[in-house]
Formats: C-alpha cells, sequence, structure tokens
C-alpha cells in the first residue's frame, strides 16, 4: 500500500509494528539454496547436534532478509534506501521460531551532500515468540522535503 | 572447505575473490517469495518502465545475501560472525547481472570485551560484470587468538 | 497421457480417483511465496494457537491448485476448461494432511453459443484421510462434439 | 494490515485496487512444481508453437492464485472466505504479462442461515497491461454484523 | 496411472514415449539451490562467454532427474528400481530446449539372487527438440513374476 | 574453489570426503516440483504407511543429485564428466536422515579413443548418519594430461 511521507512526515518515536511470520525448515532450506551457503550450522543436524545450540540454525542473511521483508507493506514513494548500520543478530534462530519487527523511527538529519533531502534512521528489531531480539539494524533513507520535485 | 585460521593468521590487505554467479529473473521471483516483498519495484515491470532505471531492480536483501553467499566457500571454524556495518548499494543490480565478491581484510583489532578474541573486518564488495560495486559492507568477525579454548 | 474423448464419450456418473498427496508445511511456505498472500492464519503459528483451528492453515488458492493438480494426469485434446462454479473449502487444510481429488462427470449439456461443443461439469471433491471434504468445485469442460473440426 | 470491517462497512461499488505484478516464466515453472500440472500447454514450447496462442500458457489455477494474492494486503478480522462462484479465464496469461486484480463490492445480502452476518460479493476482476481481463470471479465473504461476538 | 505389470508382461522392443518439457533458466537455477551444485558453467554467464559452449549448461543430475520425471507417468506396483547402468550426456542441455524421453525395453533376463523376480532393462534415451540424445541410461528394474506374492 | 589437476595427479586410492547435509522434507516437495515426479512412495504418507519402510522415501534421481552435489565444493578445469556407472540405492533415504559423500579414486586408465586424455573413475558413495550407504556410484572423468592444451 502506498503511504507518501516526506522528510517533515517522520516523527521520532514514532512505531511501527509487522506481522509474524513463522520461520520454518523449508525457509532454510530455500534460503541456502538461493544464498549458496550450504554450511553445517544451516544444514547438517548431525554436526549442530554437537555445537552449542543443538540444532540448525536460521542464515543471519535469511533473518535479515526476511526481518526487513515483514515491514514490506507500506511504500513511501517519496524514499529511498540509502543503506543500513550496525546490522546484528543477537539471538539464534532456529525453525519453528516466530518472528516480527518493530520499526521506530529513531533520528532525522539534512542529508549532508544531497539538497532538498534528509535522512531518516529507522532502528529495525525482529524479535522471536520469546520476546528476544533476533536481528538488529538502523536502516537509513534518504526522504524528499516537501517542495522537492 | 574447512580452514582453521586464528586471530594471529588473518593479514590486513589479504584478498580473496569468489566466483561468478549471473542473477536472474528467476532469483528476484524466489526472493520476492521467500523475503515477502513485492514492492513493484522488483516485480512489476509496467511500473518500472516509468521509473528511472526502465526496468525491474533485485532486492538490496537479495544482493547481499548471494553477495555474501558467493564467500560461502571456506568455512573457520575458530571465527563467528559479530554483525555487519556500512551495507550500501551503490549500483543497481538487474537480471542478466553476473555477481561476484571480493573479501579484503580490512583491519584487525583485540575485542574490547571478549578476552581470548579479536575483532576481524572483512570489507566485502560485490562487483557486476561491468566492475561496478553493487553491495558493499564490513563483515565483523569475532576470531580465537590462538591458545583460547 | 492422452485420452481423447468427444462430448459424445462422457457418461453422467462416471467416477475417476485421482492419487494422494500429503501437504506438507513446505508446501504452504511455497505457496506464500508464490501467491504473496502472508496472511497470519497461515503463515503465524503464534497468532494461529489463539484462533479456533490452532494452527496454520492452508490457503484456499493452494487446495484448489493441488486439488486440481492432482487430476492432471490425463489430457483430453477436444476438451479445454470453460470455468468452475460453487467453489468451497468445507473444512480445513493443515500440514500433514494427505489429499485427494475424485471427479464425478456431472452433467452434460449443449454449448448455448458454441455450435458443434457441448458442456461437460465435472464434480470435483477433494477430501483428506478422514474422507472430510475440504474442497467442492464444478469444473466446466467445453467439449467438441464427434464430426467438429 | 489489518482493516476491520462489519457487514454495515461494506458499500456496493466500492473499489480497490492492487499493485501489479509481472508474470514470469519462472512462476510457470513453479506453478508447475506446486501444483504437480505438467500439461504440455503450460511447459513444453515445442507443443506450444503448433497451438492457437504460440506460446506456453499460465495454469488457470496460478492465475486464480496469483490473482487472488494481489489483494491479500489488508485482512478484515470480521470476514471469512465462504467460496467463489463463475471463476473465467477470459484471456490467456503468457509470460511477461503483468497483472493487477480490482475488487469491486457487488452487492450484499443477510446470510441465510447465520444469524449475525452477512454475505458481501466481492466482484474480482484481474486484468493484464493491456486491459485486457484474464480472471474473473466473485468471491463471497461471510462478515459479521456490528455487535455479533 | 497405475499399470500393473509382471516380468512376463514386459516385451523386448516395446517403446514409450514420454511428453515434452521446455527447460528453462529458473530450473537450473532451482538445481543449482536444490543440489548445492553452483559451478560456473551453470550458473556464471560471464564465464561460459569463453567456454566453447558460449551458455550456461543445465546440470548433468538435473538432465537425469528431469529425463528420467519425465516418464513418472505410469506406475508398475510389481516392479522396483534396482540401478542405472552406462548413464551418459552426449550433448549439452540449454534453458529453452525442450526434452522428452523414450523407454525401450532393451533385455530381459531372470534375477540371478532373488527367485521370482527377474530384471527388465529399460533404455531410457531424453533427446532434445533437434532430436539429439542429450541424456543416456540403462534403467535396471526388477519385477515380480507372476505368482509371486 | 579452482584445485587444478591433471591425470597424473590423481592417486588411486586417494579419498576425499563430503561436508554433510539433513535431508528434509522439503527437499522432497522441491524435487518432486522440480521432477514431476509425483509418486506416491515419494509423496503420499497415507499409501507409505502400508508399505515396507512406512513412510515417504526421497527419490533416488534427488540422492543422487545432492549426493554428487555434495562434492561440488572443488572443481578441476582439466577434468569433464564422461558419465557414471553402477548407480545404486543401497538403503533408503528419509527426511532427517544426514548424508555426506566420500569419493575415492578407483582406478586410472589411458583413454581408448583421446589422445591426450586420460580417465579416472572417482568411486563415489553416499551415507546416512547411520554409516549406511544410500547411493553407490562410479564417476567417470575424462582428464587432460599434463602439456595437453
Amino acid at each position: 500500500m502506498e503511504v507518501p511521507q516526506h522528510f517533515e512526515d517522520y516523527r521520532v518515536g514514532d512505531v511501527r509494528q509487522s506481522g509474524g511470520r513463522t520461520i520454518t525448515e523449508a525457509d532454510i532450506v530455500i534460503h541456502a539454496g538461493h544464498s549458496g551457503d550450504f554450511f553445517p550450522h544451516h544444514m547438517d543436524a548431525e554436526f549442530c547436534r554437537g555445537q552449542p545450540f543443538g540444532q540448525r540454525l536460521a542464515h543471519g542473511t535469511m533473518t535479515f532478509a526476511i526481518g526487513i521483508g515483514l515491514t514490506a507493506t507500506q511504500i513511501n514513494p517519496h524514499a529511498m534506501t540509502y543503506g543500513y548500520e550496525r546490522l546484528r543478530f543477537p539471538n539464534p534462530v532456529f525453525a519453528g521460531d516466530t518472528l516480527r519487527t518493530r520499526i521506530t523511527i529513531g533520528r532525522k538529519a539534512d542529508d549532508p551532500k544531497r539538497l532538498g533531502y534528509g535522512q531518516v534512521v529507522e532502528i529495525c528489531e525482529t524479535t522471536n515468540q520469546d520476546a528476544k531480539t533476533v536481528m538488529y539494524c538502523e536502516h537509513i533513507l534518504l526522504v524528499k522535503k516537501e517542495g522537492t520535485p
């Protein structure tokens, strides 16, 4: 759904909460095949039995892709991604975990180089069913100011 | 393939180059379905015709997942991912582009909190067939020092 | 396998039974990604725990696609799909259920507009391992009469 | 996104338009594998060259699943699917076509059996980039009336 | 479709021809992800430009899986696979090629160890749209003789 | 990773061991969809309950594709596949099994027709977590001799 917002419309502290999604063994298999990462931590249950978590882990790149994908329900035509900072995976994701992502507007600033644009930082936190954070990152958006063509 | 390396074994400036992989329309469709991100920039050729690039773009989360996945050919049992910094997508990825990733050891430092561990920063640059950078990030590894159990 | 049949060859009351297929969690994940429908009834185990069925449900569109797909073992070159009527999902489908589809020739009639063609209505009933109907629809075929080129 | 609506909130004639999605050869391959329908009309380019359309066609079940899936952006917790009527595929879908779905509230009526519920009929029309209808159906919803627990 | 056949029912020289299937770029991507084989001959268009065939090749394991899969339209409950001999890939398969498989009953013999069983050898030849053989193998079946329980 | 080896570099008796991979229900579903083989031995849990193994079996073509795929970690630019002999599946593969493949250089010989090339036979054995062999085959490579351009 399109939700047009100019730089001026973002308010620091505003929060948006995604729906939930249960990660499945199928997701891990599909992500391995899609990314080409077949490391035993994700794919080899026998190997994992001897590791601290005792079972296969979701790929960090998948937790990022799905965690961010959960928020892809509203499009702002005035914004584009500049990049991501401080991407972390504080807790592991296992098949059966249910994830949801909370976006908080963290800070705003004029863009140092692009006249007519500002930077908006969305704090993205993906949590599991136990409210543990499994992915954290700061999504930097370039957003048009009002009146910028 | 397992390639054990302690913190002391990493040398700043060392470079590792991945193989190449051609991104296909199928990858974009698979990633949309996997991430749940069906934004028109990735999925709607009609919409894209009216946009600056004129065609569908790969998702940033996919460029990251495949760009990093290309390097998943050697495993260091003494290292684990701490996180990623400065993730950027300086140029777009289209179906038909061929990507490869170069990892350069960028810097090393003692870990401030974990005795017996150091941080190694891998500079990851994914380029297309025209040598344009399509993904840049800094992958921070926690690596055991020699003698750490 | 090609099984040519003209309008005259269909007999009301004839029955054809498909093989069986067990629906998996992977099918639900694949269908969500294929259709773009990530509603929590299909994808969010935590949400579903608080719902009447207590677990994730297969999408109706998937039960239809697989229920009809189960019958795609014989092709009649003289027939084409006109449409479907009365598509219903009387009982839910869960991961682990095994489905099969029974086709009964329900009725026949001259096509009101197309000379040389008749309409054949196939009653399609997909049942689970407990013989409960999970999908019902009436598949209307346009079938050439003998002698129609 | 949740958009709660009681039976009384639906207004005949209201229209909702989905975003667009370009159907790809990958979608046809994925749907064949998901549904198990490998009929030559969908899978065999050589066979199709000798057929009226000259190329592979999307499965009707896929056009239905994706056409309906395009509308899965808002959830009404007071509504559930009762069934579909008059499902038709008036024009073929080819790889490369871009589809979007328009939902029009077609009619409303008290449910004949369920006190406290009404039936709302959504007319679903999926069109391609040439504004030709490729899927038509009537989606019957059971919707709670205000005050129904 | 079940087609019960005892050892005595197979006749040397009998031929069965499968339907056709066009191999797509999506199939190659899916097979790489499924098998874990991302060799540049299959995945890297730039690399392949400098190779004799000038383009990406289907994996041999995929040509085998799809070539044999094309024949999976009739099941003999009295037969089981013993193994395959002389698996060869005389010509390459590219995206866009249309394959079909011809099975010829090549020879029959009593099973040397299993009383009541015989071996039937199916010669499997998968050809492309130019009638070139892209896969050849001999499928050895163990088949019950009449009267074997 | 590229590991160039001429015919002279292969030593009979040398062994290479792959990493492990756990086969999942998702793999069986994906392989059925990829190969088109939906036989009840792989897809119908109800049917399988009445069969000797009591549960769904992986396709032989999948065990072959994944068993060989597990070894696709090093590429020899001087070698190409000639074919496979004696492909056998001595024990079944179930969802949950963890496979790994051992390659042993079995024998070497001059190629009878191609001057400057030799044949190297790799004995491929895929085993499960109980060390039972689930796939055996002999992979025949054509390998350049030193000095062959």
